[in-house]
This record gives C-alpha cells, sequence and structure tokens, in this order.
C-alpha cells in the first residue's frame, strides 16, 4: 500500500522566527495590509499609495531627490537597476569589495560592459577610505565608484564620511547598496553626497521580499539623460518608469499592488515609532545579542570597530561545527538563522535582528534557544 | 481653518471589479494565501511550494521542460528574461509587431544590441505564417522569432499550428510571449515547438501582479550555455537561478515568498477547476460579452475571426467618446475597464474578462453598469 504525500499548500506553512539575514520577521499588520483587495495601477486608489511610498522612502533615504521609488524587483533588482541606468559599455567603475555584495555588484558592472576596478578588503573588515580616494585619483575619469553601507555577507558597517566629503566634487557618480542598511541605521543620501542608492524590503523595512527602493539624484538623472546609448534594460530604465510615476503616468509595467501595499504598510510603521526611535532599537538590541554571544563563547567574525547592530556575523564557539546546531534550531525551536557565505562558509552563523527582529523579547527567545541547541557535547 | 489631508492608508482601498487588460480580479481566498507567515527562501517549507509552483507551472504552459519557474518580477521581467538570456549584440531577431506588445519586444531586444527585422501587421489583426516563414527563409540566422500569443493592446490572437511546424524543424529558437494567454486559452509550448515562454500572474492566472511564469527548452538552455558573452543581466540569468531552482539550492537572490504563495494559489485554483474547464469558461463568458456588446452597438477593434475571448477590444457605439463613460463606470460602479494603446487610443475600450472575472454574473453586471452609464446622451 503507498500512501499519497498530501498536497503542497500555503496553509500549511507554519511561522519561524526570522533571524537570519533576510526576510526578517513580518508582522500581522504588513500580511493584513498585502492581503488587501488588487486594484489597477491607474486606479487613483493605488496612485495615491505610490505616491506616499516615494515620500516615505524619501525620508527614510535622507533626500529630497524627486526621483525616488521602488523597483518591482527584489534587492538585486535595485542593484541592477543601480548600474544599469548610468554605465555604458567601455565605462569604468570602481567598487570596494569587501563581501558577498561588492563581488555582486563587480560581477553585474562587467556583464554590462564596464571596466571593474576593485577596491579589495578583507572580509568583514571594511573599504578604506583614503584607499578608495587613491585610486580615483588615479582613475577620476571613472563614471561611478560602488559602495556597501551594510555588508550582509560579514555584518560590516562601511563609513561614509570621508568618501562622501570627496565625492560630492567629483564628476564620478556615486552608488550606495543599502539593502540590509535602510531603516536598520542611518542612511543619508543627500548628506554624504550619494547619486544612486538601493536597498531591499525585507531587511530592516520590514516587508515581505519583492520590492527595492532606490533614489536618484539629479545629477545621476542628468547623466542617464546624456547618454551615448540607451539604457540596456527597458524594465529597469528610470526614465520610462519616471513617466508613470510623474504626472503623465504612463503606462510602463503592471506595478505589483499587493507588494507596494505592503511596503506602504511597513514604511507607516517606521513613521509611527520614528525613524531615530527605531535607529536606537535596532542599535541597542543588536548591541544585547553581542554581549550575550561573547558571554557564551561566540566571536565576531567582522572587525569589532564596524559592526552592524542588526547583522551579526559570529564564529561559534572553539570546535563547534555551524551546520548542525543552525538545522536544530529551525527544526527544534523553529528559529532561522543564517550560514556563512564565500571565507566565512561553514564556521559562521549571520543572525539578522531586522526590522521587527530587534526587540529584546526575540533576543532572549533565540539566547534559550541557543543554549538548549548548544547544550548537546559538540 | 485648513483641514488637513486624510492620511493615506491602503485600509482605505476600495474594491474594484477588475475588467480592464489588468490585472484581474483576485479572489479572498489568493489574498489570503499571500497573507500567510513569510518564511526564509531556503527553508523546506517554501522550496515545497517553490517545486510545486514549478510542476503546476509546467501542466499550464503544456511542457515537460525541466526549466520551468518564476521570474522575480512583472510580465515585462519575464519578457526581458526571455530575451536578455538568448540575445548577444549584433545577433538578428525577427519578431511579429501587430500591437504594443510586439513593438516592445522589438525595443527590448535592440537595447540588447540585437538586430531586429520586425513582420509587421495591422493592429488588430495577426501576424501572417507564410510572411514569417518568408522572412525567416531570407534569415535563416536568425538567434530567434518572437510572437505574442495574445496581443493586450488589441485582443489578437496569434495562431501558431503552422509557424510552430516551421520553427521545430530551424535552428532559431521560438520565443512566445503568453502573458495574456497563459491559463485563459490553450498554451502549448512542447506541441508548438516553443523554446522559450514566458507570460504574468495577473492576467488569467488570477494571482497578484509581480511574477512572471516562464520556460525554457533544452535547446535554449543550450544555447545559453554555449553564448559568447555572459548573459547581460545577472538578476535575469537562467543559469545561475538554475542553481536555487535545483538540488544545490544555491543563493541567488531573495525570493519575493508571499507573491509566491499567490501563485501557488491561484495554480491550485486553476487544477482545482480543471484546465479545459477554464479555458471552455473564458471562451463561453467571452462570447457572450462580445454578443451584447454587438447588440448594444459596440464594433470590434479585432479582426472577427482572431478575437481572444478573455481581452476585447471595442470600438464604442457611433459618437460615443470613450474617456468619460470610462471614467464613469470606475466612479459609479467601481468597475475598471481599459482604454486603447497607440492607434485605439481615444476610441476604444479593453474589457478583460480574465480568471475570476471571466463569469456569467460578472458580465451581467458590467452590462448593467455600461447600460447606465450610456443612458446619458453622448
Amino acid at each position: 500500500m503507498t500512501v499519497s504525500p498530501a498536497p503542497v499548500t500555503t496553509k500549511a506553512i507554519r511561522p519561524r522566527l526570522l533571524l537570519g539575514p533576510g526576510p526578517s520577521p513580518v508582522s500581522d499588520r504588513i500580511l493584513e495590509a498585502i492581503s488587501r483587495p488588487t486594484v489597477g495601477h491607474l486606479d487613483p486608489q493605488f496612485l495615491a499609495i505610490l505616491d506616499d511610498v516615494s515620500d516615505r522612502l524619501r525620508h527614510l533615504f535622507g533626500t529630497a531627490n524627486p526621483t525616488t521609488y521602488a523597483v518591482s524587483g527584489t534587492g538585486s533588482a535595485g542593484m541592477e537597476a543601480a548600474l544599469v541606468n548610468v554605465l555604458e559599455p567601455g565605462d569604468e567603475i570602481i567598487i570596494g569589495v569587501n563581501g558577498y555584495f561588492g563581488l555582486r555588484l563587480a560581477d553585474m558592472a562587467r556583464r554590462m560592459g564596464a571596466e571593474v576596478i576593485e577596491v579589495p578588503a578583507e572580509w568583514g573588515g571594511i573599504v578604506d577610505s583614503d584607499r578608495l580616494v587613491e585610486v580615483h585619483r588615479s582613475n577620476p575619469g571613472a563614471r561611478a565608484l560602488a559602495l556597501v553601507h551594510a555588508e550582509t555577507s560579514t555584518g560590516a558597517r562601511q563609513p561614509l564620511d570621508e568618501i562622501g566629503d570627496y565625492m560630492r566634487d567629483q564628476e564620478t557618480l556615486f552608488i550606495l547598496d543599502a539593502v540590509t542598511a535602510l531603516g536598520g541605521i542611518p542612511v543619508e543620501v543627500d548628506a554624504h553626497a550619494v547619486d544612486i542608492c538601493y536597498a531591499g524590503t525585507q531587511k530592516c523595512v520590514g516587508a515581505p521580499p519583492g520590492l527595492a527602493p532606490i533614489t536618484f539624484s539629479s545629477r545621476a538623472i542628468e547623466r542617464i539623460r546624456t547618454r551615448d546609448s540607451p539604457v540596456a534594460s527597458w524594465y529597469l530604465d528610470v526614465s520610462l518608469i519616471s513617466s508613470y510615476l510623474g504626472s503623465e503616468r504612463r503606462y510602463h509595467h503592471t506595478a505589483p499592488i499587493n507588494s507596494f501595499y505592503g511596503l506602504h504598510e511597513a514604511l507607516t510603521v517606521i513613521e509611527e515609532e520614528g525613524l531615530e526611535e527605531c535607529f536606537d532599537r535596532h542599535e541597542r538590541v543588536g548591541g544585547l545579542l553581542q554581549a550575550e554571544l561573547a558571554d557564551r563563547g561566540f566571536t565576531p567574525f567582522t572587525d569589532p570597530a564596524h559592526r552592524l547592530p542588526q547583522l551579526n556575523a559570529v564564529r561559534l564557539p572553539e570546535g563547534r561545527e555551524e551546520a548542525p546546531p543552525r538545522a536544530a534550531l529551525l527544526r527544534d525551536h523553529g528559529i532561522e538563522v543564517g550560514g556563512g557565505l564565500g571565507p566565512a562558509k561553514g564556521s559562521v552563523w549571520r543572525i539578522g535582528l531586522m526590522g521587527q527582529g530587534a526587540r529584546e523579547s526575540v533576543v532572549e527567545r533565540l539566547l534559550t534557544a541557543i543554549d538548549d541547541v548548544l547544550r548537546s557535547p559538540a
């Protein structure tokens, strides 16, 4: 006798406590918002949501850029949109590479036919600002310089004061990856003279994955206007999308309506809390976790001077493999934490306390579970 | 005294009856599915949903292609994925252009550096199969030939028997846009020797917009494997995505988890009804609307021999402007129908009866509303 397998259904999905590198926990309030009635992408009701999302994103990005919206794709689509709009074949781009997402930027740019000048740094460390300036001085004609604000693969926080000051006076466009930064630590697009900044929704913003907030400075828009060749991607071409976002409301593609509902609600939640309070909470809760993990023999993978509060890459206590207790956390406690990438693979956990995951009660629940799964001998 | 405007909130979204060119009505069952708890993109619970979506999409596409999945973007991202994976700069592509989406294919291909050979046809008509064969015989080295199965801008249904038979023996890859076709009329990828077929979720499939079902034949995959240059888009590169879909489960990007829940549920709904029954329903209900509109003095924009049941482009009765009664339908009856695009702009309505919109009761409600808004003199 054979037993036929149970049909796969979303009804059976058991909730998890999402403490990996993303997605982060999505609150019931946001899940409720995404289930509101789908309406058309030209419906005045939706256009009001769309405009409000742009307003709220400007606040989060610390910018007055008119061209601020959400790309209809995940954070990586945002990365691709940032690059493809400004790069033309043969253009030079300087990229700081201190982790997986710096490598991804370089890979994408090369596929677009750009000459990539990598400024490497150790995984877990930051990219040296003086070194960046030096490389730019040797390549002053570079079309763009790109950095990762919060490296999701290592938990490193890239300082931007010095390089921002320098970039302000350059022709070269300054591109910033804020996928894991936005909503968790201050992102100051205008103050740091950033020309293009993109993020994700499923990290510190607290919405499900599927959209990529992005903003373009007027300098970036001007550069796009004066390109020699059309933007290689029709789907990500900011000029076409601007005709839909602007008063023309010209059809480009059908926006993912319900995903916008979720992003709108998540941004509302952040505004209600207050942006400063939200950053403080991430800072405080991340610090608590870091201290507690140190007490338990975990050691930071990241340079201690540059640790993000919201994404903690840590080596397990001496003699511990990382995969079996990580599997036990998911199986026995319903808690997801991430494994390492690249050189951190096999020895590191990445613990995200992002968005609604950045709560003292969450840290308590996680520590209880960690103590349980590490109780059994290594 | 100034009154501050009410805050924008998704709570206030009033449902509409979506009878435009998409999105189509999303049932409560599917809205409920998308609001299930967000889990991680490597969570075994999600991977089971992902695999099941691929299985069900194979059924809908009429294919056994292993490489069948949903692109993390809307239908236009599916179009871009189909082209960018196979085209290299200088490649020739033959594109049938009998409406807006044929033009979009041509625009995208040119941006990728391809030489586009357009085979034009009248808007509202179909692309002549003999003409396509003739153009291909003059350009036998073309990398691809692309057609739109269901032209959303005109409501025309492109016949595929002849061209499919011809393409089976050619080196040239056969690309098919099934955005508005999938789930509404039979899509026979294997029977018509189609190499790449893409669709949307927000038309006859009945899920919210945000994903693009796509399938690649082994011939297409082999072509991609032997490209001279890497695929220009990292985000849409099928080889990278396949490492995530396959047993490796290698991280590519964070899938839009909740959108997949919705697509999974929508595909389940179609399977429960039965694919043939679903096509019959679209056929029957579309026919009913066409007859009733003819009685009211509407005339088809589309060649009567090639009308789609699910997307009806119609000219209004003599002497009627299209925009005012369309606005009245939305305002007074909560019903969305679409205006025309291109040469159909200003004189045409596009009425979609797609997915859950393809119901006799929906047609009744629409006709009552149309009678009401047309009661006032032109």
